[in-house]
C-alpha cells in the first residue's frame, strides 16, 4: 500500500495532471489554466503549517495567500476579474484574525486591479485556498513552451529576498526590506500584461518555486538548454549581506529558495525594443542555448543548476 | 478576545461577504460569483470531518466535492467551463484514496460538461476547496432576488433523499436509493440552463441548505413570503418509509436537512409553458405571498418554515 506520504509532491501534482482534460486548453503544465471561453483561472492552497513564517501578520498571510495565484495569472499576461477565498480556520482561532486574513486578501486583490467576489468558509486547520480569475482581453497567452535558442532569459526584478529574509530569521536579524518580499510579495500583473502585449516574450513563468527551478521547468518544457551569468542575477545588496553573515553562497539564495514573485521570461533577441518600449523593467541573466538544462556561469566556470529546495 | 468558534457559520459568511466588492457583480448572496467579464465562479470547501457520512467512497467524496461547486452554478444558469480542484490531503492516506478522490472530481464534471482544468495540493487533514468555473452564453442570471407575489414555487425533482439517508444509516437500514442521493447528488445543469433561457422564472437557488433554509433564504432576499403545501413537496416513497421507521415527521426529512441538489425558483405563472415547452421537469410546491417569510399548510394548518440544521 502506498501512502500519499511515500510520494513527492511534485510527483503526486505530475500524477494528478493526468486527470486534466487537455481539449481546447492550455496546460496543463502552465501557471494557470485557461478554458475554451479564454477565462484564466488558477487556484493554490497556503497553510498556517508551511507558509507563516515567524513574525509574520494574518493580513500580511492574507495578502500573500492572494498574492500566490494573482501572480500565475500574472506569468500568463492575464487581467485579474476576480478571486474567490476558502478558509477553513480552528474554532480557537480570534475572530480578528480571520477578518485581518480577508483584509490582507482584500488589500492584495485591489492592488491587483479585482476585489473578492465570492468564497467559502469552514472549520479546519487553517487552510486558505485562493482562486484567482482572469481575462487575456484578447493577448496570447504567455506559456512555458516558446522559448528557443538565442532567446534572451531575463527576469523582471531583484531576486533573493525571500531567502535572505528567511537567512534573517534564522540569525536573528531584523531585515525589514527583505522581511517584506517574504510576507508581502508582489504579483506582477501589470508587468505580466505588458509582456504578453509586446509580443516579445517567447515563454514566461513565475518564480514561486525559485528561480532555479523555473529556469529547469522552462527548459524542460520548452527542450531548450540556458546559460545563466550568476553576476548578472538582480539582487539587492542586503543580499549579498545577508549571505555573507550566514556563511551561505549568495548564489544559493539567489536560485534554491522559493517564494520569490517576479516573472522569468524568454524573448526574441530582435524584439527586445518592444519590451523597453512597454517600460516592464526587466534584467537579462543569459540565454536560451542548443541544450537541455539550465547552467550556471560563475566567474568562467560552468555548472549545472539544480532544482531549488522549495 | 471573540474565538472564531464563537460565531456561527451563517454569522461570519454574513461577515465575510461585507468585504465583498460589488460593483458591476452578482452577489454576494448569491449562488455563485459573476466577474463584469460574465464569467461565473463559485468555491466550496468539503471536508472529510463533515462531508464524508459512514460507508460513502473517495470517489464519491470527490463527485460529491464536484457537485457541490457546480450545483451552484447550476442555480445561475450558467454552463460550466472548467473545474480547479485543491486537495490538502493527509500524508497518511493511502495514494489510491487521491487518486480516486480526482477521478470522482473528474467523472462529475464530465457529467457536468466540461473537466478539470487546473489544482494544487498539499498537505492536509483531508480538505478538499472546488472552483467551479462558467459562463452565461448571454442568458440572464437567475438570482435570488426577483421573486414577486403570485409567482409560483417550485422545485426541479423530490426531496427528502439524503435526510432519508441518513436516518437509514443511524437505523442500520440498507437504503440504496436514498445513498444515491447523499453521495452521489446530480447537479442540475442542465436544467438550470433550460431554466435561465426559459425567461419565465423570477428567482433561484440551490437546495444544498435544505429547503426550509432556501425557503427562508429567497424570500428575505426577495423580500416576499410563501405560502408552500407540504403534500405538494415531491418525494420518493421510500422517504414516506424511512419516516416511518425512523419514528420523524416525514416533514422534518423534506424540509430541515440540507445535501439536496434540486434547484428551488419561483416563476411567472403566466410564462410557465417556457417552462414545459424547455422540457424540464418541475414540481410546484407553493405561491409567493405579500408576506415576508415561508410558511407550511399541512391539512388546512399554517406553521412557519424555519431554518433547517444544515
Amino acid at each position: 500500500m502506498t501512502l500519499l506520504g511515500d510520494i513527492g509532491e511534485r510527483e503526486l501534482i505530475a500524477d494528478f495532471r493526468t486527470f486534466i482534460r487537455p481539449e481546447g486548453r492550455v496546460g496543463p503544465g502552465d501557471d494557470a489554466a485557461i478554458t475554451s471561453e479564454g477565462t484564466v483561472a488558477s487556484t493554490d492552497i497556503v497553510t498556517f503549517d508551511r507558509h507563516f513564517p515567524a513574525g509574520m501578520t494574518y493580513e500580511q498571510f492574507g495578502w500573500y495567500a492572494a498574492a500566490v495565484s494573482f501572480s500565475d495569472l500574472a506569468a500568463m499576461g492575464a487581467r485579474p476579474t476576480g478571486f474567490l477565498a476558502a478558509l477553513a480556520l480552528p474554532a480557537n482561532l480570534e475572530a480578528q484574525a480571520a477578518y485581518d486574513i480577508m483584509s490582507g486578501i482584500d488589500q492584495c486583490a485591489e492592488f491587483c486591479g479585482t476585489g473578492i467576489i465570492g468564497g467559502d468558509t469552514k472549520r479546519g486547520p487553517g487552510i486558505v485556498t485562493g482562486t484567482a480569475i482572469g481575462t487575456m482581453d484578447g493577448r496570447r497567452p504567455m506559456l512555458r513552451t516558446g522559448a528557443v535558442p538565442g532567446d534572451v532569459v531575463a527576469v523582471t526584478g531583484p531576486l533573493g529576498g525571500p531567502a535572505a529574509a528567511l537567512e534573517a530569521i534564522d540569525l536573528g536579524i531584523d531585515a525589514e526590506e527583505a522581511r517584506s518580499t517574504l510576507y508581502t510579495p508582489i504579483p506582477r500583473v501589470s508587468e505580466g500584461m505588458s509582456l504578453a502585449e509586446s509580443g516579445a516574450v517567447s515563454s514566461c513563468m513565475d518564480l514561486s518555486d525559485g528561480l532555479g527551478t523555473a529556469l529547469n521547468t522552462l527548459c524542460k518544457a520548452s527542450g531548450v538548454g540556458m546559460d545563466v551569468e550568476l553576476d548578472f542575477i538582480p539582487r539587492e545588496e542586503y543580499v549579498e549581506d545577508i549571505a555573507r553573515m550566514s556563511g551561505k553562497p549568495v548564489k544559493e539564495l539567489l536560485l534554491d529558495c522559493g517564494g520569490e514573485y517576479e516573472l522569468l521570461f524568454t524573448a526574441d533577441r530582435g524584439r527586445l525594443g518592444k519590451i523597453y518600449e512597454a517600460e516592464v523593467p526587466f534584467h537579462i541573466i543569459g540565454v536560451v542555448t542548443e541544450g537541455d538544462s539550465p547552467e550556471l556561469l560563475e566567474n568562467g566556470e560552468r555548472s549545472a543548476i539544480s532544482n531549488g529546495r522549495y
